[in-house]
């Protein structure tokens, strides 16, 4: 054994593999917290299977090292195949698009013309169940990688929809030290912080400014602070429980949630705007938490989507409850904008800006190393963690994160109807799972029209189901369509 | 000790408690049964909130046990307590009707003018949960009298909402020898007699009469003959396994299934009939059959009830699958033609007729004396019997019954996405249980909206709920109406 | 489809495999309980790894077929390979000696030397892990040839290790159809029929002649006339109900065990015989049921070997306690009888008796095909047919035998004390059978050492493992031995 | 609403319950703890059924209070009713002897006599049964006060048994917001200093001096830079995953294992010497990890007492194990020398130190109000923390302790072997507060004899149970000893 580095202050040679390296968002996000981590260096390995679009973020990473005012230096590389990726990494990043924004139109906007309005349409619901159909498979192959190529690596997934991509990697490698990071809780602790801030200036009554959030008059606080008991599945996740220090939130909540259920309040200036697509107003969290007692955690629009048609039933209906169904159109646009603001990094007119994402994936990278310890939301298989929900199935609550660990940690149970409800959910993103391992149509339709969005009869049932399929055939290869298309 | 009894041939001096009494079906079929069976006797007490329809019945039981023909000698006595009624019983039969055809015509047909229809409206659905809003605090006070008087006594239960009712005696006296028979099993294994009566005349392309089964061409076969693997809630039961014999029923089925699937096949001629209101012709159970290759045990009416829309999204659907939707105007009318009939029981114009009901309660009794085995369907709580379902549910799957037990038989586990809708009505109707223990409105309410018929959004959901709640709110004493109506 | 045979009378051309084929206890039994059943008719094929007896068995089998008082006419074939026996089988029956009388020896009688005193040696404590360190890799490799050759076979166990061996199967072809049996429950009906008669006959008070109960004044009663509920692994059985027809035979042996717990009962007079090797008062059976209320269903030398040393702490327990340390010198004595009577029947000189075995292969077998019902006791993995036991388990307990079905009744919950100690054994069990796959012989001493007949310090424990390999490495192939010996 | 208080620094006004506030060692400590730390303070009120020893801790607490140096300001108050010492506590400590020395002698000696021999004698084995005999019927007091009185208040047990104890507490009122703690694990944490120490002067062959720990050469590592994963039962518990920052200690500590499994290795100088009577040199933890690859993290003379007679056998395999069997008579001394120190501080001879205790109570205290956020192990009730273990059983864990929560940390699942043992002792000990409720000296008996220490005839164990029921009938009040002694 050679003399142990006792210091536990920097690790080196670190090896990160990223599959959809060529990510215009999340690839670059990783990048830059990477560059402002001084704990940290080694090598990032890009994979996509854009090659050219890894090779973009090839450049723009090491361009990132070569700022001075950059501490964690990395080598990025693009390549070409999952074995010069995966072989030896430490940990596996995975943000990729199961298919393009082409087969998300379908997914969004065919259900549309049967009456089955969806606000985001990638995790359940008709769209999420076709996204799951290409999903699952590309997500089999991964899976098969890492258990040959680096079957000790730590694997952080990012793609939707989550438990599906997580739970297919879990039932494919059972070993795999895998979990699946959102940052859709943030939201919640952001409304948390307005909340504080708005108690601090002397109840609702007065107004609140956001902005000035840092003038002298308000408790220096940010969303980490708040601290909250999380359960359910990804983008369908409660809080039961909140402080801030010594301060019971839930109080404080309850009393909010009573005075803006109405009309409804905006954590941001431009959240609760008309043409915002991700319009959120959090009506729907509110008018939940009153009827059921606990805190829906994410936004509106995810939530929304879990459950029967009772927010979603119509146009008219979003309307009321202050949220938007966001158009792929949009998506699209702002795809065109990303590629053109690439275009500038690339030819030097911009410099690409160095700054934290807000995203936690290098604090759990340091923590896993043994650097420091974390406690945060991630999606697992559930070992017991949450009492009510399947076990096996992906459930996302608080965990621990220690060296080479992620130990879940014990978030009780929600209450009995919304229990059901995740319940279902989380079974059925487990059959959908298998489903997808299996190519089995069948199975997935069963899945399909058991989703809480399903209000069509039998026969429509089908028939929007088949042309979902036509639409979005091009990445369905090996399914036993024949029966059904 | 005294000398033993070594004989096991009769049983004399039993006493009966009979809940709900003064009903002219149910405990007239009891009657008929137990007139026609040699080895018990004893004495039954009639009790009913009408106590005049109990001391009718009396009289017609006393005048039965006169009839030369009639084996089995009992004394019938209205009582007007639950203590004298129960005290010292040996078997508690309950069957009531929670409210009058009044508030069932609510349950029925006040969805209707919100989209939602409902074939039968007792069990699920926003009718079965008005009516489990009934029944349950009536369980509430039976199982607290059982507990007191005759804690050692087997308790029969008939009524619907047989799961909640059935759980709500276990919920308040979890030590209670009870169970739920139902008798819509018994549809299939008379639809599995038709099956095999076709396939031994030659196959399904020839003409089955059933009226003629007897005739010397058939195998002589009975219903009780089809032994059958049965899985599920009540009203939502389902067949995995299936045999006559050394002959397996299963490849039967499945081609029968696919011959009749377009067209349907009625058991009795008159099942299919346009006009009648029980409709039936199995076109449900072999859609569904051909979809998830499990079988439906229940009729059409009550299976379709239990799903998503796809069988009931609206009028031109249920005509298209061959079932109808039974209204209320026509129970109505039914008991008026039995309310007449009684009088001329009564007025000595008519003889009650003696016959075998088609009921199991008496073979169940004699079994339970220790004079048989016997092994049949029965609803109970899940103690594992049946894998996938939750744990203390109510579900129907097959026992033995025994000297004194009641004992379930491992009863496997369903397809994943049956498993999945059955696990959620069982988790419904635990949750039923325990807002109508506590007369809790918002956790009805919850279990209310989380129901597989419900494609309002929640502003309208709340609106019927409301109008439900006035329509019968004279059996809703006790409940937190105060923030609902 | 050919015309369907209606009959359920009969079913022929059946193949049972026989694996253990030689043996000249249980395979004759199972021949002559064939030769006389009318409804089933094929061929048995023998299969045995010592050829020659096999051969002896194939023509024995072929006499009794010409018998001509023998109704079931069967073709006997001695087959050399596993493949050639098991090819289409539609039954496999297996019953094999892991190692000889000489490793038993070990088993039972070198523990002796270290103060640890086992009266039979072929289950639990040394002398039954040494043997399941036999069998469990025999097994392994008959359940893989089950898995190529014959997987819908149905497999009836009789070998012992029960529960190790019957786990194997399950647990290297997890969709096998196999359940164990064992007669030793029927011990505890035949003791219930004596105390019937005594009852019977005025009271414990008066002699009871077992040999003249077919007497004019006693019930006519069999062994199965008994029902009993079975809880428990095999051999350490357990009974908290029972009766006989409507008579309840809990509270008649509450009164016989303390009538009998100091002086003891022989079912028949020689079991309490001295020199009997297999002396059985029901002294410890009577003492158990004193202290914890539910009733040991085998017999004293099995349960006695499940429990820390209370009836095994030294010979004088033994004696005190009137049951035997069975010496495997006896069990060679009596191979030597049975081979001399072998030689006798090849040579013409003594014929095959036909009778009854007492054993119920051939009604489970009748009862798999369709051509009747039955429940009786069985050993099955534990999918919660026993509350308390460990999932996944073999656990014995009455099941329902159906046209191709096994299915387990509820057994609910064994009393806490006796529940920890069975539930412990099963871990055990469970244990060892992971060491047998993977010959893992530090598994192996881990359930060695945590044996409830351990006594030992660890270094003892470790120089009688070591012996006890020695001993027998004959039979320990491919075991990592070589830290150990 | 007032003001909030947003600074999160200190917290005042706390009200801390004592009961057995009488005690000389752990009542003392926390007084210690709770004067050197500045972020709380209150009332402590102490509660003892020996007032008078109350008064005493009083008066030291109060003196306490005034020295210059202390900066957490308490008013200490003895009182004479639980209900004086409960009501609106926001905590509540318990530590009490549930007896004398003079039944603890008993406790631990009696055996002997039988050849049982016991190292400490209070949580398993015979002296540990007979002690929950004593102390369950204490707490079910305690636990209906704290129902009554303080039923939101945190309690913290510190009493042996802690499984029993504390699961009494869960058992009389479910809703109970109590854990236990154990300083036991703090023990593995110190070895694993000494390790990393050992190892960072060029490995184990070079000497090792503790004392000299703080010199320059040596990294600077306390206890609790310890992390380590927790499973078990208090006093039996087990660590399979620990390190120090980015240092995975599980290699280092197989090699010091293997160094040191036969010799023994003492974590202080003292630990090892011959007449100390809690002597301990780990040669019982080297030699279970060596086997099962698992690290016992209590002393060795709490872990032998849960196993088979492996390390208890005989003084002589204690002796060579390098432990001892601690003596009463021992205990007995030293409380007479606390008795005489505490008349010293009384007469104001002495006067009572200052420092901190090492135990971890008022860090938790802290952690539960929000102040801070702290992660160790506690003793629970399983909710799924341990799979393997019995849900509701008293196990021990990490958890995370937040405002007003303290969850359990999934812990994963201890190797085969050690997992049965744990189960069964959790069971036992489940049975046993089942016993000490009902007072049911039957059922005790039942787990007196199913402990692993239980190596006698039923008879001898009748025997050695009845004299220990004699020996302590004092504290027996209620139990139904007629039977029995």
């Amino acid at each position: 054994m050679n003399k142990m580095d006792f210091s536990n202050e920097t690790v080196n040679d670190l090896i990160i593999a990223y599959i959809g390296g060529g990510s215009m968002n999340w690839a670059r996000e990783l990048m830059g917290d990477l560059a402002i981590e001084p704990q940290l260096s080694g090598v990032v390995r890009l994979y996509d299977i854009d090659f050219e679009a890894a090779k973009i973020n090839e450049t723009i990473g090491n361009q990132l090292s070569d700022y001075p005012e950059t501490c964690g230096k990395w080598v990025y590389e693009a390549k070409r195949t999952l074995e010069d990726t995966l072989t030896n990494a430490d940990f596996v990043v995975i943000s990729i698009l199961p298919g393009t924004f082409d087969e998300m139109e379908s997914d969004v906007h065919t259900p549309e013309k049967y009456g089955i309005y969806q606000s985001v349409g990638d995790t359940v619901g008709p769209g999420g169940i076709l996204r799951s159909m290409r999903a699952i498979p590309m997500y089999v192959e991964i899976a098969e990688a890492i258990k040959v190529y680096c079957p000790s690596a730590w694997i952080i997934n990012y793609t939707n929809p989550m438990s599906a991509c997580t739970g297919t990697l879990y039932r494919i490698f059972p070993q795999i030290k895998a979990f699946g990071c959102c940052h859709e809780v943030f939201h919640l602790q952001r409304l948390m912080v307005n909340i504080i801030i708005s108690e601090f200036n002397g109840g609702f009554g007065n107004d609140i400014n956001y902005d000035s959030a840092g003038s002298h008059n308000y408790p220096d606080i940010s969303r980490d602070d708040i601290c909250m008991n999380v359960l359910g599945v990804n983008h369908f996740t409660w809080v039961d429980k909140a402080h801030f220090g010594k301060i019971d939130l839930m109080p404080l909540f309850d009393n909010f949630a009573a005075a803006y259920v109405e009309k409804g309040f905006a954590v941001n200036e431009t959240d609760n705007d008309q043409n915002n697509p991700f319009r959120n107003s959090n009506k729907v969290c509110f008018d939940l938490y009153r009827r059921f007692k606990v805190i829906p955690a994410a936004g509106d629009r995810h939530i929304a989507e879990f459950l029967p048609p009772w927010y979603l039933k119509d146009p008219d209906t979003v309307e009321h409850f202050g949220f938007k169904l966001t158009s792929v159109a949009y998506r699209k646009q702002t795809r065109q904008k990303l590629l053109k603001q690439t275009g500038e990094i690339l030819s030097g007119k911009e410099k690409y800006k160095l700054k934290s994402s807000g995203e936690e994936g290098v604090k759990q990278i340091k923590a896993l190393l043994g650097l420091s310890q974390l406690v945060t939301n991630v999606n697992l298989p559930n070992r017991g963690q949450t009492d009510g929900l399947p076990m096996g199935a992906i459930v996302e609550s608080n965990a621990i994160f220690e060296k080479d660990a992620v130990r879940p940690i014990f978030s009780g149970r929600l209450p009995s109807t919304i229990n059901t409800i995740v319940a279902r959910h989380a079974e059925n993103q487990k059959q959908i799972v298998e489903a997808g391992i299996n190519k089995d149509t069948s199975l997935a339709f069963g899945v399909f029209i058991n989703d809480n969005q399903m209000i069509l009869n039998i026969k429509d049932a089908e028939k929007l189901f088949r042309e979902m399929l036509i639409n979005t055939k091009k990445y369905l290869h090996g399914w036993d369509l024949c029966n059904w298309i």
